[in-house]
């Protein structure tokens, strides 16, 4: 199963492809669309559109892993990120991808086994379950690895209780 | 100048598609898009991306005014009315028409020439300004040609001060 984690936004979505197979990952790609804050707002909300849609061809994604967002009392960020989020998941419909959402939270309990756990927490588990070599440069990337990794045990959860 | 207005939502997108032209408004078509709860998020996006996309191309459409949100203290409703905002503005992006935000104010101004004016006035001057015999039977659609009407008048003032 190709799963694509997505760390959503209007200016930087960071994305990681892993293959979750026999209960290991092997991560495949990561990195960030960005978009020109010279841009109109419609002209962002394409590139992420074009973009997400090349990844998911590029490598045969089966399924997206999408972050929730937080509540924010930044409403104007809140509408641009839930803007830009709409046309992620609009990108995985129209590519026939199965899409899930996890909130920050599950992605917490997911990677680190602990809700309140920290970013630098998440992001040393991220890189421990992948067995990645390599430090992950952005946040943005490293949280779109960990909502992979997410929905990789939630998926194992999910065929172990059938 | 066929202007597209539009009231944006996830689960009611208003519409209205008016020509302007020497200052006087047609208008052509008006509803609304619907989706069914029953439906997945994504896939809703995708009914509301597909449905613009077409009435942009059967109309012929060279303008889209959308109408920005209502800042409103239902976060859970906002992220989603934002989602479904976002593939709007890429539905008119991506078939190469302008697009065009405009604030509830805006709208007030335009239509009634008073920012505190009541939704009841709006949809009167709204009927009025396009000679409507019949009543609108939406507010989301009366919304959405009252936005059309605040791009219309928008744009001649852009043009006389030129």
């Amino acid at each position: 199963m190709i799963i694509l984690g997505i760390d959503p936004g209007y200016a930087i979505v960071g994305y990681g492809v892993a293959d979750y197979d026999k209960n290991r990952f092997t991560v495949l790609a990561h990195g960030a669309v960005t978009t020109d804050a010279d841009m109109s707002f419609p002209e962002r909300l394409s590139v992420i559109y074009n973009r997400i849609s090349e990844i998911i061809d590029t490598y045969n994604i089966d399924v997206m892993a999408v972050e929730r967002l937080y509540f924010t009392t930044n409403q104007k960020t809140a509408i641009d990120v839930s803007q830009a989020r709409g046309v992620i998941l609009l990108a995985g419909q129209e590519n026939g991808v199965a899409v899930y959402e996890y909130t920050p939270l599950q992605v917490k309990q997911a990677t680190v086994g602990y809700g309140k756990a920290t970013k630098k927490q998440v992001m040393e588990m991220t890189a421990r379950i992948l067995n990645l070599q390599t430090t992950i440069k952005l946040d943005d990337t490293a949280d779109a690895l960990a909502v992979a990794i997410c929905h990789g045990f939630s998926s194992r959860s999910i065929i172990n209780v059938k």
